[in-house]
């Protein structure tokens, strides 16, 4: 069965979702787009050789009677309503990050999802399909370093844009790590500090980098993260976790050794769309077959929620300079982990 | 558009070539199958569900007029006619390593494809589509270490069954290394040496390891490469490459650095099967869209034949202890190097 | 010419000390020695060869005429008395850690040797003379990575003993750590915060193993510090040093590359004795060179002061889990950071 | 006990080493020197405050009463006649490489060593003291990997100077892989073969560079060495046992990682004096305590002539372009490996 698909919203990686579902993966087709700039999306369609239908909202694309699933890639502040709108048609939708621009309207998400009765959603937090994170939670799973009691993280991108500015570090760079630490320690958050510390000459004006992140989960664990936006010298995910009887961390991305010049080594990458590209095919291969069986099988509107209530603590602590307490309701039952 | 395939030969390699073009790949479909034995073919068509038409010959594989493409992956001695009679329907090829089992076949093979006017015939030496063979090569190729000058190698496996014997360290083993560096390389072998040296006594009666091949090119590089099936401690693939300037090396594998138990580092794998694993998805999925372009992109006739005439040197030489020339035709003008 | 050393204090530290000055380093030579337990000062003297004359108080090698320097190597609470001793008799002295037990102690000497108007005590921080700090500082000093921003450190330990309880991690463990990184960095302390996350199960009830100290220097910079001494896996000392444009790092101690059992890696010592065991060497020998020049060359009174208010402060902190500053006077002239 | 030494011949490593001798290690002073320029031993001796009697020949400085030991460090042919005066005499003597310019000259010092009945004569091949090679040793001694099968080693200099021609290559750079690789393997050489590949174009017109070259112990222990001079990239030196279960190496001399400029590594030497240094002061503090106890307790006469024969053996095959036998006289009893 190919299951087909409506895209809503045609910029950059709403093009590259489309491209991907339609030539790369198996089993999926896109039949349908819709965007604000419907001449954009019409060129889209046609440039790409994809050739769907443009239809002339977002609605039209849900309601599309041979639409069997959505992909929302629009803006943040459109992915609410589009959401509410495929969960009131009953049809599932990939949203990318973030699910809602507030905690608040995450909830509302949820809460649709829960009357519906039915799981439809999934968000676009592609790292939990990384092969070197999923390599580093199976050995967390497997015991191999006992428990956790500690992580220590950084997230270092050579250089930002002037546009990048306040709490884009903890809402477009952190926002990463705080959904797949939940994930990998298969644990929540109890609290969050946020420590500006010396800030780097190379930081533009409407910047404080590098910043330091720290977290404490239910189980005590304690995860310890360097953002650092503008450290110049490559896009660096580190993730190392302290166990009882060792520490495991997340691999390298692959590189050649190199001898030269009086040094050896490897590269480090400098752009960060290169280093979770290969996820993004995971991400929705896995999707495209979890939709056809019917089941939701990565980070669902609860994480998404979950991402947003921790990120506004983030903020909150940061502006305070306190040690804030992240309260979360209850995770409902509709949304019990899975494995 | 489609491509329909027709795989000749359902054994292990042919069921996982099988499922991998039909569920896994973009752009393909399995129509039609054989195998020698008639009713495990059947089992697997049913039981995978390809649900392809089994055909009770090969030949009424390569006929059936809605197959656009045949994958071979019978036993060895069956290549030879097979991949003719693809040729002589002027049908494109996948024909699993080797293209023959003996220099002289595959000759008959270039030369067919050669009067036939057009390429069809692609081999399934799957290293060059390894990603970090291909780094390595694009690493070489931007001149980052200069010209190469020496290449050290090693081939390690942990173990092999006691059917491995005499020169299936050479056919079997070293045929990789023999394809991969003179795609590495862009050369051509010009004399070979082989060392037994002091045998491992982790190696059964019927097999002489390690044992170490010299290999000279046309440019003057030497090859080291070290053949060690018996090592015990892991599926090892090292490829070192020193130039003027520099030494560029193959990476390893993906892996989670630990640090346990008195020790730092990451695992090696003791599997050969994954090894190569992603390499067969990246050369079928270039294989499907070159031959919908009516191309072949990947190794050719011309290639297994050189592989073909270089194997059967190493085993003259280890017989002979002498340094053997390797002499080659010149390749044809039809053959030539791609890029 | 040769400098004439008396010993105080015959335990564990103060034998390796005479032995390495009196055998194996150049220059010194053990006249006279002293401990609580003259029986086992006279054993030591006899069956180690050194043949020292055993006195029957500290204060009597102090004024042994043909004593030039002393080695306090006695137990902690005796320090302080008998470093005002050498002080007041004008003999450099090189006094094991700590200088004092108490921060008020320690100040006690730094007052005394002002006094005096010559600097005569060093400290036995040897973590200044390992070459792989030394290389670091070098590094930094270089200006490799520029100006510091934050430091990731570990201190890791497979286990202690029973009567490693309570706030040991700070006195016994972290001092180190607390002078290296002023040297590291020719900074200061302003503030410290302690967190105690997830205990191990492994460490034993009077421990809460492991802890994070976060310290911010006067510059601003931000040093975490992960304390585990029942890490199990082995003795782990790590420091990242991260700069305005890249990141250095405390090389590992050298250890033989292995392939073997499925894991490439090398390893980690167990023993926290064999770690900067070289560096006492080096240690020593500067002091034996400057105190023949009359000088200092070390870390010297201020700085076991500045060590021993900078542990008061993380004991506080840790007791009353708030970010506690850390109020050091202004350092005096007499103490001017050397180069 | 002072051992009391004899320097002849103040060039550059005889300089290095009395000064060595005199100041740095425990347990000997330079009493005598002697250099053909007599004038420069008298500045020598003064400038660098050793303050030592020139004598106006070498044989002055052997017959001095109150000189214990020789250390020959003048220019290689001088050897031979200067090593067999102080067998003569008696007296305990360092000569540094080479022993004799011929294997013949290094013969007659055997012979006349066991003739005098007494071994005193300690060769300077200071890998043997490197704390590299003998973690290595110490690993392949225990066990770690199985018996030694092949070892891959690569000697690497970034550029040698013009006078560096022909064989040196062989006669100054591979001596000490000739040396330290019996030792490390417990082995003596059986045969020979020497390649000459594709030539760098950095290497100047009197050098083929790299070559190969290939070793056989009695064991059957295959070893190749890559031997480069004007690799550019660092000094280089390489070494990888091929075990029965798995692979030994040589671990890298020590250096900061660093991640900068879109790398990550650490640093490659460049200057060769520094990767052997230390070796060179463990080497003759080994010496002194050796030689106080009437031993002699490294490289030894029979060392420094099989080191000869195998090099003239690797010339010859050089010459010849043939896998030589090494023909070597069964090791005297008097000369037998210690533990």
């Amino acid at each position: 069965m190919t299951l087909r698909i409506g895209i809503i919203g045609c910029g950059g990686i709403g093009q590259e979702h489309a491209r991907r579902l339609h030539f790369k993966l198996a089993g999926a087709q896109v039949v349908a787009i819709n965007d604000i700039n419907l001449a954009a999306a019409t060129q889209f369609s046609e440039m790409s050789g994809i050739q769907a239908r443009v239809l002339d909202s977002h609605q039209a694309v849900i309601d599309a009677p041979d639409v069997d699933a959505l992909v929302v890639a629009s803006w943040g502040p459109a992915h609410e309503e589009q959401v509410l709108a495929c969960i009131k048609a009953g049809k599932p939708v990939f949203c990318e990050k973030p699910l809602a621009v507030t905690a608040e309207g995450a909830r509302r998400i949820v809460d649709a999802e829960v009357q519906a009765g039915k799981k439809l959603v999934q968000v676009g937090f592609m790292r939990r399909y990384d092969a070197g994170y999923r390599a580093l939670k199976a050995t967390l799973d497997a015991g191999t370093v006992g428990d956790a009691l500690l992580v220590h993280a950084a997230h270092r991108n050579p250089a930002v844009p002037e546009m990048y500015v306040g709490d884009m570090s903890i809402t477009d760079t952190f926002i990463h790590e705080i959904d797949v630490f939940r994930w990998l320690l298969n644990d929540d958050y109890v609290s969050v500090q946020v420590i500006e510390g010396r800030k780097t000459r190379n930081a533009h004006a409407g910047l404080h980098d590098p910043i330091t992140v720290l977290l404490e989960t239910r189980q005590g664990i304690r995860i310890d993260t360097e953002i650092y936006v503008a450290c110049r010298f490559g896009y660096d995910i580190q993730c190392h976790v302290v166990g009882e009887t060792g520490v495991a961390s997340l691999p390298e991305p692959m590189s050649v050794p190199l001898r030269s010049n009086a040094r050896q080594g490897s590269g480090i990458l400098m752009d960060w769309k290169l280093r979770f590209i290969d996820s993004y095919d995971v991400e929705l291969q896995d999707w495209i077959e979890a939709t056809v069986r019917g089941e939701v099988n990565g980070p669902d509107a609860w994480d998404g929620y979950v991402a947003s209530v921790t990120a506004e603590a983030c903020i909150e602590a940061r502006k305070t300079k306190q040690i804030l307490p992240i309260a979360l309701p209850e995770r409902p039952a509709f949304y019990a982990r899975q494995g």
